[in-house]
């Protein structure tokens, strides 16, 4: 499954060189991979207050290709393309018109709070199911 | 008592005009309350988890008299200037050098977490009387 | 002319008390501060590149209310309701559905860079208007 | 060479699980770059006002291993570990104490922007030594 979202770059996201900060990236990257979650039906909010799963960041990464400079608006695409047993990827790629911007990806855990402390726990069948379907 | 907090502008800091998104200001004065509540022997980290007492904001200003810019060094001097029965005011001024760059303030409640909700409970004797101690 | 601006609290506004951090208020306000220039037909990055004019923060304050908590939904109303020669006043309200969870307010200064360094200039008329046209 | 950076997590920097947000750590890495050319005695500001030189990002990568929270002081290592004609590679290693809490690299590409727009250049043999130079 595929989500894509919107964003504006604001006034305090660029750096004096009058283009975006790097680290922003991420933060849209964490806000694209929220915004998947909500997309396919199980926003992250409810998988933590009503199964104790949370999905905590093992690594991420990104590749600048084109700067991006105040008021651009961009269309983070993302999908799911690996999932194992317990940890999933999902890649973001930013595109400003049919440019692309940058592209990255995020790697996380399927966690369980439930127990002691947190626990990576094999990624269920619906949620496996969501993260392979088709665009 | 009065406490100085030591910053230095960062890259990232700073907007396309070269000068600090003024947000940070507020970013600062928050990081300048807890080195203030550390330097008075009094770690916000220690009163929430011993006490449950937790001090949230009701408003916040500042003035922006000299702009900043990257790799400046600045001192945050902090003092409490006012304490009422269940809320303080801090005030933070920004030096550059001897230039004074900024001046604002934070109004915060004194919280109990103890009960059901947070409540604004009395500020303790032994807090009062380090808020008020001279410089 | 009054502008509204909705935003969606985002995982990393928020802190370990799991309420939005203050200082994101006077990001949105100056976020919403564009929004409102980009409604009104002065977008600030024209101004900037054909009349050489930015509007650079005097002061800004902020009250708040009732904690925002991520996936709020925010409308952040702004309007300037103060005009002087030099400088204007635009209050933000941020309402979570009926409820006013936080206001506040920036103090900006109608600066030109034609010159050597920026200088306070008056407010032209067609501004001037839009600034005090009815909501 | 390598440059040792400290730092202190802050209350604005953790988020609702009381961890570290982890866009936060891309914005450790790049002040603890910009702190590793100062050491080297090249500040990025001197750099870009005396030789038109900036160090855009080509990539950044961060694993993350044990997660920080609030007032943990961190030492960020950082060393030069590739450098190629005009690119090099930066990697940060986060040590909370003894443990390895996080690393990751930036790569970026020695730019000028003396001729029109900004154009990959040579890195100069005086600075290629410092970022060869043992320990």
């Amino acid at each position: 499954m595929k989500n894509v979202y919107e964003i504006k770059v604001r006034w305090g996201d660029t750096d004096p060189a009058a283009i975006v900060f790097y680290p922003n990236f991420y933060r849209w990257m964490d806000e694209a991979a929220h915004e998947w979650f909500e997309a396919a039906g199980f926003p992250i909010t409810k998988l933590q207050k009503e199964k104790n799963i949370i999905v905590p960041l093992l690594e991420a990464f990104c590749q600048f290709k084109t700067p991006l400079v105040h008021e651009d608006r961009v269309s983070v695409h993302s999908t799911v393309t690996e999932v194992r047993s317990k940890t999933f990827k999902i890649e973001h790629q930013f595109f400003k018109g049919d440019k692309l911007a940058a592209e990255g990806y995020e790697r996380r855990a399927w966690t369980s709070t439930a127990g002691g402390g947190p626990t990576a726990v094999p990624i269920p069948d619906d949620m496996r199911e969501k993260m392979q379907a088709p665009m």
